[in-house]
């Protein structure tokens, strides 16, 4: 080793030993006779001490040195006189006697500091020296620990980690595919997973009963913020399970994970359904941390001549606690909010419930004070809160209500990073209508299992068969989700028939699968989480970028390596390829 | 769950329990009034008793239970009279009261047992099927405790497992890249890494210090025999360190493995030169299982008269100990062996030290016993041994050499594979003549450091060069192999210039890592070692494909969800590309 020790590991009890370090030159100053360095890597900083009258030569050399120069070290570590409790090495310093410079550096283009200067396209572009900050390190590190912890729990529960492929073939289901041509099969092109679906149900096919992988999958969709073409799953399969086991086992793994990565108990999760979620959230992935339900008020608000509610769907609203006091510019900022674009709301009512019992509203002409009364009691609300109320088409409605009630939320504070709130969805819709298409989709996918109560309904009324599907959700992020499967072709095929599939397409497609089911096949089930948010949402943060190594931009690009890129003409070729002008 | 307990864990302490168990039947037998039915899951086998006199009914639903129909049964767990001290659960069996069919199974395509009789590919075609067996069971979770021992290791020493991209950038070095085009970005690729190279290089200088990661890496190359498309590594990178930090980080790694996985005790590895090797065992991947070394006699066997030996390069043998009573017939046989085209040597010159210590040679009208004698004392040679002789140019000899040195191993049953020899090869030539392209290549890769003596050599005599390179070799197999990178600017363009590469060439696809030097690049090394093929080693198998789960066949296929295909014509459009004709 170039080193005897790494910058993160001296402290009083290695004062006089004879030591030698590398690492990065963090920062140097100059005081009077004195030349201190702190180096860093990437276990700690380590002060460096160079004194002009006991080696002025040396002294002279170090106050040469750049940030970011890379060096090596010997020297006596003694006891330092002005002490930093706050840092392990703090007590220690190095008198050095010897230093080389192994690497000399430019001045970056942006602070490597807790808080840079740099702009996010030059810190993508510069992607290495961005991941010397002290926040990036840290994220890596706590993804690490997190892959170690989920595997320490899976394997304690018998899983067993199997590598599916990652060259597979292209289906036409849901998201696009990336293709990958074939250079040994003219004509042809394998694709990349957008996940190991297939494969996890054929390894339950084989017999391997609990399986899981943590693996990349692929999408080559349009990239929304904080979506990327390539993430990261922890995937998994079990055999002879019920849906509840499958809550269970997953609902232990993220105990686990809080447990010791971050030492907090989490509560037991609720579960409640598609259909509660909806109707109390307008949303199935609910941020839990507060309540702030809706309360419909169709009966309560119709039929009193105010024409917006009169000649709507749905008229529903949220109780914000102790609002009661907004003023007339904070209201319509809220007014502002649920008009926006991207929230869609024609306007918004209010109800104050002032202090002294009476009701002040934007729909006063309209209901007296009783009618406001009743409201608020439907509310459950109290002196000093305020109602909000939306109306419309119930969808739409719903969820615009609830980006008002995320609003309200994070301005009350509701919303701790802190607080960690995980919950179940269960009971989905098997199958969801697309306009677009005019045909059914899967929710999930195509080999999720309908209830057994339902199957019948895949004649009649498909739109309203229920899955065996479920959604892990914390503080409003969908983590994951998984149902039980199909496992007998004759259902299959249906199932299959009602997604619109003629039987060819689904033979040629997945006939693989359907085959499999025919010798054999246990009853199972799975569940992925989305490791990338998973790893962001323990670390406190909404983008999953920060936690990812080497991300790609909003444009699907490496800037660092400069990738996607043209190809020689020699590759297109070979893969007897022609690009379309 | 759909049981209480597995196949594999009753013994007599749970014997009066009433248990539920699921699994595949494996077989069952009529014995008169009673039927047996042996039940398979993957943690073992559960014998099923149904007793025609105690429920008829039952047992004749159990007389038409096929083999690999997936059953679930409740009974209470009995003493078994006549006990199979071999499996776990011989104890014990289960009298069924109850019992459901999951799943039937039509008759597999060949036998789910230990020796099957289903052919390559069939197997193959049916993996979901092959994978029941016991053998590829045990091979699939010897894999996954080798990552789980591979990954504890690694841990321990502070290393760092960080994802890195699959996405990246098609680079024209080396083997053929699998390319992804980009939809986003019309007329434009990324490309599969078949290595993660740059990015753990770029990952030191982010000062990560210590970096693996388990990884797929991709390569489009013909498939011989036993390689696969896509396959793992351990990949790893240490800075601050010398050659000999990584040896002993990785000699430590796979002596982990063998004591935790198979509880061998591995002695210290050899180090030997690349030229040692080829000198004494023809070969840089020798298996040191056993001795046999080369012994050159161009000395005592040239300028006798015998055209054959005076006209060539080099004559160069074996000893084959306790061989020398071969019969003429093993003698031609040996004859034929290195005749054959892929050893290509034209002929075999042997030399019998008899039991009498007289001597018997092919070659007796040119060497009398006296030369003879010479040459048994070079080989230090014993009555009872054969001497094996080639001759012509030295390359090519010490291939077929090296060929008929295994031959003779194997013969002399020296090749145990329950015995396990790993060496280290080092300085490897940093390159190597290409004479089809007539220019130079990069004997490891082009981030590959010469040694700090041999620098000057790069612009008169690059071919004598030597690199700070090393290969991990295991019974003849060359498990992984490594370097000390450059880590500075000019010595790395120094090295594309020696490549052949202009300088705008190196900096298209290499600019961002040399630009990356400039910002404090820390001296550092590393390894990647191929997984596949080190579990196989420790399997005691020569395929790979046996070590994994759905792999491809030599054609690159996956004849199971047979892959590659066509895509859709809509898929094309998207992508802006046109196949061929």
């Amino acid at each position: 080793m170039l080193r005897t020790h790494t910058c993160g590991e001296l402290n009083p009890k290695n004062i006089s030993e004879k030591v030698t370090l590398c690492g990065w030159v963090q920062k140097s100053r100059d005081l009077g006779g004195m030349t201190f360095v702190d180096m860093r890597d990437r276990y700690g900083i380590t002060q460096l001490v160079f004194n002009m009258q006991t080696n002025a030569k040396l002294c002279e050399k170090a106050r040469k040195l750049g940030r970011e120069f890379v060096i090596s070290v010997s020297g006596i570590v003694e006891e330092r006189s002005n002490k930093n409790l706050k840092i392990p090495t703090g007590e220690i310093e190095i008198t050095v006697d010897k230093f080389d410079i192994l690497s000399k550096s430019k001045l970056p283009p942006f602070t490597i500091e807790d808080n840079t200067d740099g702009g996010e396209e030059l810190r993508m572009k510069y992607r290495y020296l961005d991941l010397r900050r002290n926040p990036l390190r840290k994220n890596l590190e706590l993804r690490h620990r997190m892959t170690i912890e989920t595997r320490n729990y899976l394997n304690s529960q018998k899983f067993i980690e199997i590598e599916t492929p990652y060259l597979i073939k292209s289906t036409p289901e849901g998201a696009r595919d990336f293709v990958v041509p074939s250079r040994m099969n003219e004509g042809e092109f394998y694709a990349l997973p957008q996940s190991p679906q297939t494969f996890k149900q054929l390894l339950m096919i084989a017999g391997y009963d609990r399986y899981y992988q943590l693996v990349k999958c692929f999408r080559d969709e349009d990239l929304r913020a904080d979506r990327q073409p390539e993430f990261t799953q922890i995937d998994c399969e079990m055999s002879f399970v019920t849906q509840d086991d499958i809550l269970n086992t997953f609902e232990e793994l993220i105990k686990h994970l809080f447990k010791k990565v971050k030492n907090i108990n989490v509560e037991d999760f609720p579960i409640i359904s598609y259909d509660y979620a909806m109707k109390y959230y307008g949303t199935d992935k609910p941020d839990i941390r507060f309540e702030m339900k809706f309360v419909e008020l169709n009966n309560l608000a119709k039929g009193s001549g105010f024409k917006v509610f009169d000649d709507t769907e749905s008229v529903v609203g949220i109780c914000a606690e102790g609002c009661g006091d907004y003023s007339r510019k904070q209201l319509d900022k809220l007014t502002d909010f649920v008009r926006k674009p991207q929230i869609g709301a024609k306007g918004l009512v209010y109800v104050k419930y002032n202090e002294d019992g009476s009701f002040k509203s934007s729909v006063d002409k309209f209901f007296d004070q009783k009618a406001l009364k009743t409201w608020s009691e439907a509310f459950n609300a109290e002196p000093g809160d305020l109602l909000l109320i939306l109306s419309g088409e119930s969808g739409h409605t719903g969820k615009a209500l609830c980006e008002l009630r995320l609003e309200m939320g994070n301005r009350l504070e509701l919303r701790d990073k802190n607080k960690f709130c995980p919950l179940w969805i269960v009971d989905f819709p098997l199958l969801e209508w697309d306009d677009e298409t005019n045909k059914y989709h899967a929710m999930h996918h195509p080999f999720t299992s309908p209830k057994a109560e339902d199957i019948q309904l895949l004649n009649s009324e498909p739109g309203k068969a229920r899955a065996n599907a479920y959604d892990l959700v914390i503080n409003g992020v969908e983590i994951g989700g998984g149902s039980i499967r199909i496992f007998n072709k004759e259902l299959q095929k249906k199932m299959f028939k009602a997604l619109g599939f003629t039987e060819e397409q689904a033979q040629e497609q997945f006939g693989f699968l359907m085959n499999a089911f025919e010798y054999g096949a246990p009853p199972h089930g799975g569940i992925a989480l989305g490791f990338d948010r998973l790893v962001a949402l323990f670390g406190g943060s909404d983008s999953i970028r920060d936690y990812i190594a080497f991300p790609k931009n909003n444009a699907g690009r490496d800037v660092m390596i400069d990738s996607p890129s043209a190809i020689f003409a020699e590759q297109l070729k070979e893969l007897k390829l022609k690009i379309e002008e």
